[in-house]
């Protein structure tokens, strides 16, 4: 006998609500659409991109509970498009019999990478090899890592403020242990605890998606390669390409036992350092919809949007397998001078690519450009060939996402000029 | 130089606006969010499909002109759900300056299927033998066509009438010519001419769907089977299995041109028959998303609610390649008596149907469920191997839907004992 969701009276769908109205949540409206769902967003502002899509709004804040039990009433769960909210105000929530997930005591592993640390370690995952720091009287322990490391002062480092970074905020590459001492010293006296960590040797980064319901099912997408840029994801290659087996098993298996001994309730993205010996490494842990995972909107039998609904609804998970043999997913980030209205507006680029790409997939979320920002991604399928050698593909993609920040193709070639093809 | 759309100020997304708020504008909706767009609808209750989803909403009516101007104020394009706009009422809004699209000159050969085949006969088209009646002054016209067919009044034909029919409404089949009179009559007295015209011997029915654009880009999708019974699509093969590449290839061209002829500005689905002895006959016409475009969703490189969009904003169309080598879709219809709370409900069925089978690609449409009305549709991607013989694959497929429709499976299988599978 399978466990069924609370009854509901015939022909009325299921209600999910989501904490915070971003791309994240839109894209997760996209797939409720496709269950007869609609989805009930809180968001800080009637732009924000979900906002724009969904009927079902209410304005607010994360970090009010009582905003909170508005979103969430009448809703069968109620789950995040981001990691900002506050445990103590979810523990409420969860005593007031809400269903929040992922519960609270699963995502404070995302929330805080010192607690995330800990318990990993306990669960004997491999990870960078740190120190943490409460207050400038640990700033001695930075030295005695940079000595086990390498035996000196001399080596390069990282500083991670242990809560609220995301896309690369909240993180520093410093070059020795003084270096370390400065940075670390900004966000100590902030009263913001930091980890000091090695600055691991990596061959690439990976991430491992997987979701899980409470029933305990538990699914796997293929392991996919992330580059990122100046701390920001840029593109995505799935599968990674030329991962040993063993490996990309190995990540699976991390990933959906983190997922089982944390209790996380819809998908956890583990990010992953593949290192130059072949080992890998935790880097940090999502549990919502990622960035690594946009390539499932076109590559995966089932999305991530779709798989995390159904999580968080306790169905039954969809089929994880890819749907092309390599999908490349690229990020349209706001170029650090966004196109005017002189060069050339997003509908015409958007125009243009469609002219150039009709095989792009694109995914706009509707965002104000901002230098960085994160407005939109674009997807595409490759062939067996694009597996044995990403390069063209990777390049294509390249192309189309500098095209859809900057107006320009990174190659010289003119919009308003058609009939030659730079490809 | 390529045609671009309107300039418009950076950041602001073209606006589609959509008359009827049906299952159709509910799918379009989800295709505009990846374009960064929302859908605005006309619906004439805020529990329809569409109006459930997108929080552009105007309720109104389609044959309201008044209505018709709120909801293309600022709209880049007025586009259709279905074909039951009054053209009189689109000609006063083309004359106001709006971009209805299709534009009424060609969405008259979706309404009218007298004007549609009179037009059809003039380029050529095949199309089953007919006879048009205006009055019971033309009932003779039956016998003469009787006689025409087959030498005598016992032959079977088809009565239709010639404006409003949809999902086999206004389409009946007669026994004999007396039957034939006898229907036809009852049109007739109350105003609605009819065609009569003959029952064709047909292999199967197919589809070929195409899209244009007003710069006069076109792009076709493989052509399909469509299953009907009684008169209601059920299931469609995408591609249709064995047909002969010149036949389809036929198939094609004739929807592009037909597509060019009649200016159509969207999708166009050319519903044909593929005779006994291997000849394609034109039977409807429909110029917006279609039933047997379904499959796109799950199966094409480029869906046909997102190629609308492209093709009413003029962006050049996307690549309508199939991703899969079969994709079948099956409707969900409401049973004649839909599951109560006592058996079964919608989300317990879903929940279900999940377990058994998690490859099953579902939509929903969020209806009430009334006797033959369609609430969803389900696509199942199949393989080589389907591809060769797709009987196991169509089994799968309408196992789904009947346990969707119904909340029994066919078979008998019992939702509440797991572990059996007689699939």
């Amino acid at each position: 006998m399978m466990a069924l969701s609370t009854r509901r009276p015939p022909g009325v769908a299921p209600l999910v609500a989501m904490v915070g109205g971003g791309q994240l949540a839109r894209m997760t409206h996209q797939a409720a659409i496709a269950l007869g769902q609609t989805l009930r967003v809180l968001a800080t502002a009637p732009d924000e991109p979900a906002a724009q899509v969904t009927p079902d709004v209410l304005i607010g804040s994360h970090t009010d509970l009582e905003d909170l039990r508005r979103v969430a009433v009448g809703a069968d769960a109620l789950t995040f498009d981001h990691e900002h909210v506050p445990t103590e105000l979810l523990d409420k929530l969860v005593a007031e019999g809400i269903n929040v997930a992922p519960p609270p005591q699963a995502l404070v592993h995302a929330q805080d990478k010192l607690v995330m640390r800990r318990r990993l370690a306990a669960l004997g995952a491999a990870m960078p090899r740190f120190v943490a720091l409460d207050s400038v009287n640990d700033l001695a322990k930075i030295d005695a890592l940079a000595q086990r490391l390498a035996g000196s002062k001399d080596v390069p480092m990282v500083v991670k403020a242990v809560r609220g970074g995301y896309d690369g905020r909240g993180v520093r590459m410093v070059r020795d242990s003084a270096h370390a001492r400065e940075i670390a010293s900004e966000y100590l006296v902030n009263g913001m605890p930091v980890l000091v960590e090695e600055c691991v040797e990596l061959r690439r980064e990976l991430s491992a998606l997987v979701a899980r319901s409470p029933f305990g099912q538990g699914a796997a997408w293929p392991v996919v390669e992330t580059v990122q840029r100046d701390g920001i994801c840029v593109l995505v290659v799935a599968p990674a390409l030329a991962l040993a087996d063993d490996l990309a098993s190995a990540a699976q298996q991390l990933a959906l036992r983190l997922a089982a001994e944390l209790g996380v309730v819809g998908v956890l993205a583990v990010e992953l350092f593949e290192t130059a010996d072949g080992a890998l490494l935790v880097n940090e842990l999502a549990m919502r919809p990622h960035n690594s995972g946009h390539w499932t909107m076109d590559g995966a039998r089932t999305s991530q949007f779709e798989q995390h609904l159904r999580a968080v609804l306790d169905y039954p998970l969809g089929e994880t397998d890819a749907i092309a043999p390599v999908t490349v997913m690229v990020n349209v980030l706001g170029a650090p001078q966004p196109p005017t209205l002189s060069v050339v507006t997003m509908d015409e680029r958007v125009h243009h690519l469609f002219a150039r790409m009709p095989d792009a997939r694109v995914h706009l979320y509707d965002k104000a450009e901002q230098p960085g920002r994160k407005v939109g991604h674009i997807n595409f399928r490759g062939t067996d060939k694009d597996l044995q050698d990403s390069t063209k593909l990777r390049e294509r993609a390249e192309l189309a996402a500098h095209w859809l920040s900057h107006g320009q193709w990174a190659d010289g070639w003119d919009p308003h000029r058609s009939g030659d093809d730079a490809v």
